[in-house]
């Protein structure tokens, strides 16, 4: 699908620096694509300032006003129930009301999760919302990777949903057909991990998704497979966790390309070899998960993201409403839901036309 | 304690490599570490074959004959039931048997684990083995992390009882004066996480362990505790993550320094930087998992090691034994068992006086 023009609700307040990167941000990608229109959400004021500082032209954007602000440490309830004015209630609220196409903020995780669910519910078929994102992988590629900590405690079921979720966004944003699908797991093995991934297994097996089977940990950054599925517990895990890796190793560069005047030499001789090795592992570069299975594309950007780590989030929002996310994963479940209708049918027949065992011999 | 001769039982025929890699790093070592013996165990012609082939003295080990050898696919059963003669086997038995104080494989993890917890079984006071190995941190040293994939469903009374062996491993083998404990977990607010590590966490709060309180991923890189402690399932994910990026950023540095000429003239450059930096993200120098919790001494080599890696994890092996640390698990155990037990007399003692109830009224 593409909508002539997309039109993407910013939570202007949240974040750890706030304004100072939102509005920077959302200014140059309008210059960068002229057909987006910006709902800069928040405190009136503060955006008009804002603006008229950077000194530009107002024909891109519009002020959505909101008189409050989820902080980084509120509670989820305190940022539902307390601040029912939220910028990011109110940008929320803006695509529930079709305002807007998406919305975004770099605010608060559990806040902006809970928030937009409440506003814009779930999907048909989706029992719980997830968190997905995109990590740098071997092949120059991506892999998608979800839930990342919205679900602690998962079913196979919620499993499946999530496989059928990060499929869509993998054919509709990143353009693959019949995305592959592995399940994070200890071991290639069938009988390997815990009894609910070997049940998701078996589901994913019967589901008509592209299901490659189980993956490892290694296979994340191999790119073994287009989508991977794990609870919300083991992905918020293994993101952090490589997110640690991955600041050590940058840290432990500088600190031996410092190390005398020597090495401080050859790391200017080395400049542009090591910029762009950094260029490639640069996460910010795949900033923007999607919180998917609501009824609106919903994007959350990391909380210490600068200028262009926020401007690659908005890329993440305009391409989901550009490729017809929401639409994707609706008929991808609609489609998945038929399936098995059809696969619950023939299991009756089936039962229907078996032989009726002989009667008891004592009867 | 220290023991005057420091007697390794080596599976030699395991691992990807076997033989070439597991002798000459045993002989590597026996001539750094002269107060050691090594016991050889596998098939005796092809280990006189390498030993020849090396060309020297034996004074140093004695081989240990095992007409079978457990192969990387084999099933634990297999392993267990068919195959009785296993060099693995017979390295395990050496231990039980008071013929050497350690005993080290590179092959099938599944089967190491299964044979040595049967040959061996568990000390008293644990329900499950675990693997605990050393990750490279920021800080320039290691953190401790198991249980990484013997246990896939953990109770928080096992995770509890690894913390006890984890932090027995860093106060014996890292000399860590009151290890901190970490627990694994998606963010670090107690009212985090599911529902076995928030018991899990009240337990160890309890437990009179140095307990730091819920760790995130980003925390094992960070080096914020001495150990950190998760479930088999998550521990291994999170491993095989760190690993898969690892060999990723390795594999893009090699690519952006061969991609020109001037590259690679400036990689020739800053070999020696680029050697420091990879000498501390080698991960082979933290080769050797420790299988916790029997009543022996049991290493756990990566399959793939070469002769370094495995040196390393003869030294893991060494310092185990050198640093008594099945004597510091075993008198963890019994302190924390103690202190659980006069807490228990304490709960008795509390409800004991307590006032009793008033009678029903319909009583």
């Amino acid at each position: 699908m593409t909508t002539s023009v997309v039109r993407i609700a910013i939570d202007c307040m949240g974040g750890d620096i706030g304004l100072a990167v939102t509005i920077p941000a959302a200014r140059q990608f309008a210059v960068k694509r002229p057909d987006t229109r910006f709902l800069l959400v928040g405190d009136p004021q503060a955006i008009g300032a804002k603006l008229k500082e950077l000194g530009c032209a107002s024909d891109w954007c519009e002020i959505l006003p909101a008189s409050e602000v989820v902080a980084m440490d509120d509670s989820v309830e305190v940022a539902l129930r307390r601040k029912k004015d939220s910028s990011m209630r109110v940008a929320a609220r803006a695509v529930k009301d079709g305002l807007a196409d998406a919305c975004i903020s770099a605010g608060n995780t559990g806040a902006w999760m809970a928030i937009t669910r409440y506003v814009l519910k779930t999907l048909d078929g989706i029992d719980r919302p997830a968190i997905a994102t995109s990590i740098p992988n071997q092949t120059g590629g991506a892999t998608i990777m979800l839930d990342l900590g919205a679900n602690v405690d998962c079913s196979a079921e919620h499993l499946l949903q999530f496989a059928i979720m990060g499929a869509a966004l993998a054919q509709t944003v990143d353009r693959r057909d019949r995305p592959t699908i592995g399940l994070l797991n200890i071991g290639e093995e069938v009988i390997k991990g815990n009894e609910v991934v070997k049940h998701a297994a078996e589901l994913l097996r019967a589901s008509g998704l592209n299901f490659y089977g189980n993956v490892e940990g290694d296979d994340i950054c191999k790119g073994t497979v287009d989508v991977v599925v794990c609870d919300g517990f083991v992905g918020n895990v293994v993101l952090k966790s490589l997110e640690g890796l991955a600041k050590m190793v940058a840290s432990m560069m500088r600190q031996e390309f410092k190390r005398d005047p020597l090495s401080l030499a050859t790391g200017l001789l080395a400049t542009p070899v090591l910029n762009r090795f950094r260029a490639r592992v640069d996460n910010r570069r795949y900033n923007g998960a999607a919180l998917l299975g609501l009824r609106g594309i919903v994007i959350k950007s990391h909380g210490s993201a600068d200028v262009y780590a926020f401007g690659c989030a908005l890329q993440r929002a305009y391409e989901a409403v550009q490729n017809g996310l929401l639409q994707g994963t609706t008929s991808a479940i609609d489609q998945l839901r038929q399936s098995l209708r059809v696969a619950d049918v023939r299991a009756t027949q089936v039962s229907d036309d078996a032989p009726q065992p002989a009667p008891h011999p004592g009867a």
